[in-house]
């Protein structure tokens, strides 16, 4: 099963794919008015009422998905992200190799939905992309063993984690550069873990930039795969229906090339995650900082070395 | 003026320190029912309204401080957080002097509010507090000068940092060990800018254990101050109204001690800044993790070293 949150005719709805549309699930017979992380947080009979709604909805609830526009997927309580996960990725960056995961927050004002504008910064010419599969939490929990940790996914969706890069390298945490208002995108489709290999495994995920392969990698290649990093969020931050976890980006970034071909205005990014979802959006400037406004490495000196 | 979010006879309002007693802003001429961070979006004319209500309040509107129960002051779209920020809790914790503002954020989940329970996690002894001065954003805002950062400031208010030291060591980043779920805290007021000294400089802050004296600083002694921070969160993250950018903890912390003075059951935590506001939380376990379900380090070994 998956399931969008839309907007259409001022109307804010989940939406679940139905064949070649979308059934409206506040028009079906389960009129669920609320968003995705509500429902997720019904547990496993949550997902089970949409879907046995979706399947005796009529007519009335169908809703042409060209027709929507795209909301931000879900609202979670916090965003988990891992850095350096994928072997390739690593290699590029020129980082040593992760003993464990490296993790990281990022706020919900970094996130547009599909099809939105994605913002380049304007006070950095580094802004660059990564497709990364996320772990959708569909259970609260704590302290889970690996062994279980997949009973506590409700599914999985896709992230373009934007990083602006010389913000990410500046600072001894990547934390700033990673929460640009705007440079991310969340989405648009969460598929419910039933429908993927356990753990997503396995599944092709890739960037195309302006119609070129940017990103070409597979799960398969998870340093630290979707049991481990569910279990350590849980012995951490915690799991709460809704969370998301991220899992890192493959190789193929912008500044793994030479020289990096860092996004612009007018660039068109589409990200897929084989049996997933595929997340589209286009780059536009951010309103420029007025100028002498720019971040200023002098002024930030601390005042003991002054 | 001292704004809070209580609750008390089931109802949640704004409360506002008048006297010896709150002012309900609800049953105030203002009839204000959401919370804060609702207020401060409205900007200066927000907390004006709330000012000239309270000054109007009459006697059916005035609550008992004693009777309310303390709620989570806000709900902030982002918590940046500054480490390393006291030149004196950096030597105690044996850290490198930074040359730039090292950043993370806290999830919404990390945080209980005044008089709630603290829990020290299952799986650490290492359990640490941080008093911090905390800025509390009163206006949307993208590159912001240093010298017209305090414009954004709708007031400060005050947090206890809840540090898992081990956990926090163990990564690369630190961002781990600050997100235990409720292992942090925050309030219980917020005071208005206008009522403390330009960037909220020369406050003592501290921290009581127990009723003895374990950190004992002042706000001038911050590395990076307020304008800065202000300025390096508006370049970056992006300022919100409600927003929350932590500035750093003192020395005095457990981890700075021979041997540390970890927190434990029982413990009371107290800690003040001057003029600003006063946060009191008792520790209590958090529920164990069964036995074997600890964070076992082999488990999450990398698969390509294993």
């Amino acid at each position: 099963m998956k399931l969008a949150y839309v907007e259409t005719d001022g109307r804010r709805f989940v939406a679940v794919r139905k064949g070649a549309n979308f059934v409206d699930l506040s028009r079906s017979p389960l009129r669920w008015n609320k968003g995705l992380t509500d429902l997720l947080a019904l547990g496993p009979d949550g997902l089970a009422a949409a879907r046995s709604a979706v399947a005796s909805a009529d007519g009335s609830s169908l809703v042409d998905p060209a027709a929507v526009t795209y909301l931000r997927l879900n609202e979670p309580h916090c965003v988990t992200c891992v850095g350096s996960n994928y072997a390739a990725h690593i290699r590029e960056r020129a980082k040593p190799f992760p003993k464990e995961p490296s993790c990281f927050l990022k706020g919900l004002p970094a996130f547009v939905a599909h099809r939105q504008p994605l913002e380049r910064p304007g006070n950095s010419e580094q802004f660059d992309y990564e497709a990364e599969l996320v772990i959708v939490v569909g259970r609260a929990g704590r302290h889970v063993p690996i062994e279980r940790a997949l009973d506590f996914v409700a599914g999985y969706t896709l992230m373009n984690d934007g990083s602006v890069r010389d913000f990410q390298e500046r600072y001894s945490n990547i934390t700033l550069g990673k929460n640009f208002p705007a440079s991310s995108a969340l989405g648009p489709e969460m598929v419910t873990a039933d429908d993927v290999p356990p753990g997503a495994h396995g599944l092709r995920i890739s960037t195309r930039i302006n119609g070129s392969t940017a990103q070409d990698s597979n799960t398969a290649d998870l340093v630290f795969d979707v049991p481990m990093l569910v279990s350590l969020v849980s012995h951490t931050v915690g799991l709460r229906p809704g969370d998301l976890i991220a899992t890192g980006t493959p190789s193929g970034v912008a500044a793994g090339m030479t020289p990096p071909k860092w996004l612009k205005a007018g660039d068109e990014i589409e990200m897929s995650i084989e049996g997933v979802c595929t997340l589209s959006n286009i780059v536009v400037d951010a309103l420029v900082a007025p100028a002498g406004h720019g971040y200023d490495r002098a002024a930030y000196a601390p005042k003991v070395l002054r």
